[in-house]
């Protein structure tokens, strides 16, 4: 096994992904952060009907935009799925219609493991194993029950500071990411590696990581690199609205400022999670309602009325509006082009934040 | 303004101290600590009554094994503070009695910043200046406060990984630490420095750091040095039960098998903390019992039998006694003296774990 750029020839090290983020992250973001070397991920999400359209856009960015350095047989590029919402056969059909499909599939929360087992198996089908599977984990005993079923090349670790949806009870990336790295390679030597998959996995941290420090830092801990998504909802790309934005650049202190919950799913009405998740994000109006015994009806009432004030709707004083981030959001400062966050992720370029 | 490991001549760098946990922190550990060239703390926690008997102990424990590079006018050790429950003018009188005072006071928990700035004022008189003042933080918030209130030589910045006490919202080291660096050097730079204290501390990260992977992640992340509790429970001379320890050797997926609440200072009556404050620990039955209905008096009664039962009480299946311990619990997997933990976290050792 080489180091991680290899299997993604475009890429430079420090590999820097942009997570999929739902919503957000649109073929302009994934081209940016790709076309600065990194690897951007689009989101499906739990919504795959749009997935061939966005797709069919960033071919259309990558022929203005060629990405030097990609191999002749995938784009240069991942998909990002939430599993449990997601539907396979959708999927299935939109990536195996490409000559050249995405060179990541990045699955998070399924139902089950049999389900990512049946999503990484129909992927790697239908892309003749040319699209590589990441799965997202957020504890050592999933990344081994990942392992089993479906050996990924990749395990994306999500510490508990992550922002968006994750598990209520993970650690930080300072203890899950060496635990978690030393137990898949454990596990994997006592089976004699070999099996469905890649028995000599890659590790991707993410969860609180906003700065060139942050990944230093997961190296350290042994991860291959890192995958951010609050750095990125302040890249000029990303697909948001400016309150939400703003709303990003003006929280501070993420560890009191944010908190996982799910209010937010239960007010847009975005369920059927599986049991023990919830999405971190900043906390307003509508969290704090929630806890000081407003009524759930009242509180939707007051959140659809903030959704149809647009920006408004993240304003101070009366913000509701869901603004998932993670607990590294106090690290993002001002709005830069993707391509300039990934060259400054990586120490090649200085943060004037 | 030089390097942590000058202002403490006997470390070697990366600075490396032993937290002082209450009860479990005593001479032989912090002196272990401290003559492999770290910085052991003593806990004094909530009762400083029995410090001045404690840091005789540690002194009698010098003479029979010197320190090399300590300076002549204080001892080789710090001493730890639960800020909240301790008796200042007990502490003052223990400390301004020795001709050599510990090296550092670390204060924890005040119930008020109005308390934390008389601690420091108090130690730093009754020292007249020897004993460094470091105060540990968990926010942007609490920091720039303590800043403003005594200008700590040190910022012990614990991240939400942290075993034992700390505060339920708090964000991991990934983000809190580089985000509280910056606010601090930002705040000290705009009052331009001078006061009552240090206008550049030194920052010293805790929580969740287990192994080398961990010290250099943090360095990473712009800390002089790592502080680690969890570690050293697992080292020979911690004053710990065989069943607290071996529970401790046993977790994995820290994440997971640990959480922070208020359950066992209720059982153990430990109570007084400030708002917000709750203790990490294993997972055991008094706390899924405190969560599934068992009522607050038999849940007290079951773990005072448990406690009856010393190490039992720490048994598979019933184990029910407080097992403080952070998310990197499950990298904590043998118990070795705590001068060999100390190298190994330097990288000067390798690990046989």
């Amino acid at each position: 096994m080489g180091s991680i750029t290899a299997s993604y020839p475009w890429t430079t090290a420090p590999l820097i992904a942009g997570a999929p983020m739902r919503l957000i992250s649109g073929p302009s973001l994934a081209h940016a952060i790709s076309a600065a070397g990194g690897l951007g991920f689009l989101a499906a999400g739990t919504d795959v009907s749009t997935l061939a359209e966005n797709l069919a856009v960033f071919k259309t960015l990558l022929s203005a935009g060629p990405i030097p350095g990609t191999p002749p047989d995938v784009l240069p590029i991942g998909v990002g799925f939430i599993v449990w919402g997601a539907d396979l056969q959708i999927a299935i059909k939109s990536l195996s219609e490409l000559s050249e499909p995405p060179a990541a599939a990045w699955l998070f929360a399924p139902s089950s493991s049999e389900q990512l087992g049946e999503w990484a198996k129909g992927i790697r089908d239908a892309t003749r194993n040319k699209t590589k599977i990441w799965v997202q984990v957020s504890c050592v005993a999933d990344a081994i029950e990942a392992f089993k079923v479906c050996q990924p090349e990749v395990f994306v670790v999500q510490g508990a500071d992550a922002g968006g949806h994750g598990r209520y009870a993970s650690a930080g990336l300072i203890s899950l990411l060496p635990e978690l790295i030393d137990a898949v390679r454990l596990y994997s030597a006592e089976i004699g590696g070999g099996g469905v998959g890649n028995a000599s996995p890659k590790f991707i941290a993410a969860g609180g990581i906003a700065d060139e420090r942050g990944v230093n830092a997961v190296l350290a801990l042994g991860a291959d690199g890192a995958a951010l998504g609050t750095r990125f909802l302040a890249a000029e790309e990303a697909v948001i609205m400016k309150g939400y934005q703003n709303a990003v650049l003006k929280a501070v202190d993420g560890g009191v400022s944010t908190t996982r919950t799910d209010v937010y799913d239960k007010l847009r009405g975005t369920t059927g999670w599986p049991e023990g998740y919830g999405g971190r994000g900043v906390i307003n109006r509508s969290y704090v309602d929630s806890t000081q015994g407003v009524s759930f009806e009242e509180n939707v009432k007051l959140y659809k009325q903030a959704e149809g004030a647009g920006d408004k709707g993240w304003e101070d004083g009366n913000a509701r509006m869901t603004t998932y981030a993670g607990s590294g959001v106090g690290l993002v400062k001002r709005v830069a082009k993707a391509g300039d966050i990934v060259k400054e992720l990586r120490g090649e370029k200085k943060s004037s934040s």
